[in-house]
């Protein structure tokens, strides 16, 4: 039942928040009782997300604290709500006024006035990536939940700026420069990056996500399959702009003696399917990946409309990021593993009888 | 809040039913009173999806006939749930007798016995295509809201088999085999579909839906964005394993300055965005693609286990598609069209103050 | 997650149908696999609302038979949805001719004409008490999913026209006129109707169910408290006015010390709460009750207004129901089972840690 | 789809946190953008709860001051969701270590046992009445929305320890203690609140609400009517045992000819439905009434059993209030604006077409 903002059906996430207010925070609810959960966990998680040395992030020092507001005792759960705050440490306003009148390409000002009527205009409110903080946050108590079932997550940058990176130990990722799966592939983005960074451009990319330790039986036919949900929350993140699983777009060229995955003795002999198969998740590992779209923030004249309509060439000033990978690399995993949470809890609720 | 069989918030379609049972049906509540809808608007929408002369169908006559129940008087729609029936026509159980123990590679058979602990296997129970045609059914419903707001979607097959086609017309697609948005490419496709089908084998292709109309302002951020929503109806749709919104994976191999939309006096001058942003629609068509898997069923013999975790060879007898396409081509439209309804009342829901 | 016409949110229910169309049906999802049904399990549920000889209920014979469409299999159910319907074996329109452009009083004509702009006067349309002989239909499923957790639940009528029974044996109450729970008060309620009956007017009174075998735990604070939801789902019938657990009113004039139950070593030592402390189910039984009010339908000619303001003295011809009770009695208990399946469901994916 | 913490399809509230932790909190996500909303809204709403200097009150101080986080800008409410908390100014968690090990009787301590496996033994935790902060914070945001469609809300005590006051002034309640409704029955309330104090026990009481302003319309059949919802609302606060919509209980003991409303020219003629037909708003007042039993922490000694069943004599030590009342009366009415707000924007999504 994800609504407005709130994600998922049992265990669910509710977050607030812009960029320029006293800050963003977020309720878990429908956790079980009886998980481990300490603030340094869910810290941990959203330090991945935070901007790091690699040329792909700006300087904003951004550093996010999070506090724990309740649905805790002694170390663990109690059932009961999970609330948390992070907030806002740097509020700078007076940046944004450029943008009060007029509508960025690629951003949600226009689609935000459109349906508000009005706007806050600072920094882009609501659609600021600054929201996905709270994504990362939920995803940690997600991640507590389902590590105690046997269930872990590693999420990748597969591409960056037309630039693919193999798939050499994934595992390592979360220790290199883009969440890369290949050392070597480090270096050159590193410089795809300074060369957009100096022509003023954006970049994007490709990110995966792989889970492991997922019994068969999870996902709810016939709307709120599997992979149906975890497609849902992807795609809510700011910039994905596509989402496949397993072989995704692929299987559309492959004939079916090529795409079906053999099951054997020893279980599938492939993984086609990317663990997914009539919205129900096979026991194999699930696979899925995100199409990111380069920033729409870039640092070259563009042609735009202000809020009268009139013809304006903007030039958005200020430092930012030139890709969004890889700081929403932790979020896609964040939202991978929220829905798995849920998916979880919603089969448990099947085995009442 | 689309829970197992219910998609939607405000406008929702429930279904039931299996294809070797008494029939299938469901119910769509919550859409406004005061629409035009009759038995007629909904069947011509589900002969769209009726298996047709094209070499990509099996023989297998299915007439789906539809009944409405309730929610209409006068030809005009009451507010009440409006339930419908569709019977099925032709039951053979005896077909699916070989496919009591072995679980057919690519299908559900597996997850769907992992998850309930039994199995209904004649013909795939609730995973059965047959499904589909109460989502058509609900997005007729769903279309006759629309058509009464402006807004208006058409479907059709970009890719099949490795062929693409142009989209030369696709207002017309409805018309032509395969819904090809370009008659010249309906030879091509047919030749692929003969000498897959003589090979036992099948072939998947990419489904293309633009929706014209819809004005600035549907999705509700941020999980419930318009993308997000539209990505989990199409990916909840059996066989499709990715999907894409405007440029989709294409943005993330183009820079920021290349992806961004501009926006000029007469609006914006080119739609990579596919009519979302921040995951709002901004008044240009809404574009999305789906990647669609070759069939699983193929009569080449297969290596697979049966419930007792022995390796069999089996070989799916009986007539059998050879592609999902293009009797998924409607059902895409549909889902599109169902989402869009409950993003359209939800959206005026929020003009409240 | 209950909506306009879908009850729960694990274990749903949703329903179509008015009285003057080809039938009324519903979709029961959510329903764990492995549970026996049948339909006559659901017919034995449906006579018991069906007009019995009691002076009650009027001649109209009105025969439901309900016919499973989907989601068992071999007896058993498999997980999927649970389609059923119920033919209208007597459409009378012309009855109803009358009641085209007059809002009885206390009808709910006058709010649907206000609400929807436009109205099925037929029979009352939606708002007719046929619609619950589908909540009885999923009761009845709901039962058979807690009768195989040891739960089972009464349901009789405690005070019909004024007159209350003293519950001397409410497991036999099935089998008496009125479900009383008495057989001694059978024939002095049987007067009262007669006369009410003679005078052209109606009666209504309140109804007790008892619930045994639930077990502590079940209920969702703080906004899913189980005396909420059961509060919601017997409001939600037509004729109730007031819904009270335990004590209820009661409660309300009594001091702490008389209201509070203790707790002994053996339990409880008295259900002041009626099984629910703090929104959960407490081991007790669960003990409720709801006042229903007269049938608004009466022969005595009443000052009403017509569709177009005018002031009209109307005379409800036809035989109808001189009391919602017996008929609505099965009613409320398919309610409260309906509430207990979903809330049984939603503990269970509790304790997924 | 109100679930655990979350109540309310489109005006929803989040709400977390306990009475012994760093603070309580919530979100109100769905208000239409463009409502004027500022803290001390909410504050001026949530003072009305604070303990008074009545009879009825504990000493302990307890100023909540709400901090509103997010969804406003420039005095009005953008769309987003508004984050709020509500610091826990005077945590004594030693208070509490009496109640470790044994259940306090008309507590929810043995059923959060039973269910969580845990419990927070601290104030009651998730239980405690100090949860309804948040609801006040959330209805003050309701009553802003609703305020400007001309809709308004007055809550008042009926009935106190079995001494029921007229309703001579209800528009003034607010202003007098225990939001009486005529001034003479203040002393009156205040002996018997003192002699019970003075015993050791505790009393409750009624509580009614009145709302004018709605217009014809609110309430979405069958399962989600506005008298359902209400009812569930109501239910979920804490010491409420019973809810009745206008006559009420009464209705069960009237006749039809004198329970029904006649509707003349000027409207009806008057209330016994309490403003709801067919479970939709009839544009008469909505009045409504919830029956509170007496607070369960009383200073006589009780029997009960620890956490391992041994029986004990407990006696709950520390100041505690002898009524829930008055401090729930603006938690009922907070309750009922939030159901209010949410049909509202329900019924505006019905006039899409």
């Amino acid at each position: 039942m994800t609504t407005n903002n709130t994600l998922g059906r049992i265990f669910q996430l509710t977050t607030y928040g812009e960029s320029h207010g006293p800050g963003i925070g977020g309720i878990v609810d429908g956790c079980p009782a009886g998980v481990p959960l300490t603030e340094e966990a869910i810290q941990t998680e959203l330090d991945l997300r935070k901007p790091g040395t690699g040329s792909a992030s700006t300087a904003r020092s951004e550093a996010d604290q999070v506090q724990l507001l309740s649905g805790v005792f002694e170390g663990l759960t109690t059932g009961a709500p999970i609330g948390f705050s992070i907030p806002n440490s740097d509020q700078r306003p007076r940046d944004y006024d450029a943008l009060k009148k007029a509508y960025r390409p690629g951003h949600a000002d226009y689609t935000y006035a459109a349906k508000f009527g009005l706007r806050d205009h600072r920094g882009g409110g609501r659609s600021s990536a600054r929201e996905t903080a709270c994504r990362v946050a939920g995803g940690a108590v997600a991640k507590q939940f389902l590590s105690g079932q046997g269930v872990s997550a590693t999420a990748y940058t597969r591409k960056l700026g037309g630039i693919e990176a193999e798939v050499i130990s994934p595992e390592r990722a979360a220790g290199l420069p883009f969440f890369a799966p290949d050392p070597s592939v480090v270096e050159l983005w590193e410089k795809k990056l300074q060369s957009v960074r100096k022509a003023g451009d954006s970049i994007g990319g490709i990110v995966e996500i792989q889970v492991h330790g997922v019994p068969a039986g999870l996902g709810e036919p016939v709307f709120d399959k599997l992979d149906a949900r975890l497609a849902q929350a992807l795609m809510s993140v700011g910039a994905v702009k596509a989402v496949e699983i397993g072989a995704g777009f692929e299987a559309a060229e492959l004939t079916g003696s090529r795409n079906n995955d053999p099951i054997l003795k020893k279980g599938f002999s492939r993984n086609n399917a990317g663990g997914i198969l009539g919205g129900i998740s096979s026991g194999q590992a699930i696979v899925l990946r995100a199409a990111v779209k380069p920033i729409p923030s870039i640092s070259m004249p563009q042609r735009s409309v202000d809020h009268k309509g009139h013809e304006v060439t903007m030039q958005i000033e200020g430092r930012h990021d030139v890709s969004a990978i890889p700081r929403i690399v932790p979020v896609l995993k964040a939202m991978t593993l929220l829905v798995l949470a849920d998916m979880w809890l919603l089969h448990t609720s099947r085995a009442g009888a």
